[in-house]
């Protein structure tokens, strides 16, 4: 199982929504607006690093009002 | 009660008009219009971080003039 | 109960010690290495925001190996 | 009078004392250790843009513990 | 009397107009296009520092060609 | 297997060095100097993330001359 | 023989479709979706600079989805 | 006589176009197609600082697919 | 005669001493401290471009508590 | 033959020496100070990509004032 902190920049009125949008993902063990430079942090899943990219690059890149994405593999040390 | 700072790029000609627009909201403890790096601070109050988070997203970030918000919480000591 | 997320910056050498140094103090619910603009990104509760800002500039800060940090607060909505 | 918000870049460890010694200047009216990319806010007050100008250069950049200041005018419109 | 210099990013190919369009306001003292990370820089002088803010906000940043607007007040010290 | 790009910032004079140390340990599969921002860019290969994260902070981060590491995890996808 | 390396911010949802499309040009070497501040990297080779400028400029610029590039030359040493 | 040096930001498979139309000016000694962070750098001469403004705002700034350029003026220390 | 704006960053607690030295060289027309990203502003005034350089490289970089400095010349139109 | 620009940031009162000092290396066809955000500028050239790696890292890394230097390859379209 690979885990990654997904930061992403959202639109304007847009971060409960797009919060909302990923809790609904299974991969998506936590996804909470924050305060700061981010507008929300996911927590995701998955059980190797090709099934991490397509959940990035397929599910939440395409949710509505997600502008940009930044990704932190965690390395479990 | 919880307070925050919230830092807000306005578009080309609306600072003042977002200003006044944030100064009609109720958990807006002062929003003025400033020099540097960023055109209008805000000083909110809520009751929680909930509420205040709502504020932001739903209140704040939909004021028209709005570009980006950057919150910085209040930690109390 | 307040959570948010902080951001290390560790010096060369130093996160997986720092991570450990973390999870040594009650408030840290996770720290992990991970890959990224960061090193070490760390999970904390408090009991309110008064509590979190002594967590991070007295302890968390203090840690060896700590350079810079950044707290995401999350405002659960 | 004039006013400005000061953000502050404190060295590690060192948020709550730069804060309480800022609170210890007349001219500031509050002086708080945040979350986000800085440190400490401050709000001072002068009775011009001389005195602001010492305020910030000989007092606050002097406070143990100051790395970088960021001096934001109140324009009050 | 308070002075500002207004560091201005115009679009491309509108430096010149840009800087002709602000020496015809009276609160400009001195309006010059310039090499290096902005594009124009004016000296602007104002009554007190709500005129100073009108200025910025109502006039200068509605000229046609300006695209972003970075103001820093002259302390005289 | 789990790949990744590290890209790191050499102190001057050092990148050669810095790319000759890198291409001695095991998990390296490349290691050059390069223009650009960064000084240096290694592959790595790992059996895991978390000896992954073990050669990036024990091995690379202690290597001497390096400054800064960033490490891109390739998704495979 | 010239080798660089090519870090690419792709538009959300197109990773995946703008690496494929590198991996279908004969002088992509590899082209992998990862994480961090890029999307894609691709490691490509050329008879020599001017060829490579060309593929670069003309060819990997132009594919649907590449918002920018940023090329790191490989020096071999 | 004055020389600068230009550093263009084109857009997505422009930079050979912009290069060649520069090089079509008079004014323009050298003009080419780089890598890192600029896509094209130019080497310009005027006979005085003005004449190498309106080169830069009204004949470069004007060409197709030029986005943002910044210059750097050689002093000839 | 070639003018020029210097942005000058200067060590914590001063920017007043920096302000000051500099008006004591017969090229600086004018020298100010000012809020914002810098802390203080000259504009400055030569022959030439060659004395502009051995200006700011010989003089004004070598005043005590100067950090760096960024220049932007003025192109006159 | 391949050519490169190299951005060079020098510490403060030294970017003459340091151009002065590239000017001395056979490989330098033309090293100016600039203004802008870099202090020198210089033009190089080298047989191969291998020797002009060995003339950034070995000869223009290790004059005496250089602090970071950025690479930009000439891509000869």
């Amino acid at each position: 199982m690979v885990q990654a902190y997904v930061f992403i920049q959202a639109a304007m009125g847009k971060p409960s929504a797009v919060a909302e949008a990923l809790r609904g993902l299974p991969e998506v063990k936590s996804a909470v607006v924050v305060t700061g430079p981010y507008d929300v942090i996911a927590l995701i899943e998955a059980p190797d690093l090709q099934a991490l990219g397509r959940v990035i690059t397929e599910k939440i890149q395409t949710i509505e009002g997600v502008e940009r994405t930044l990704t932190s593999l965690v390395t479990g040390i």
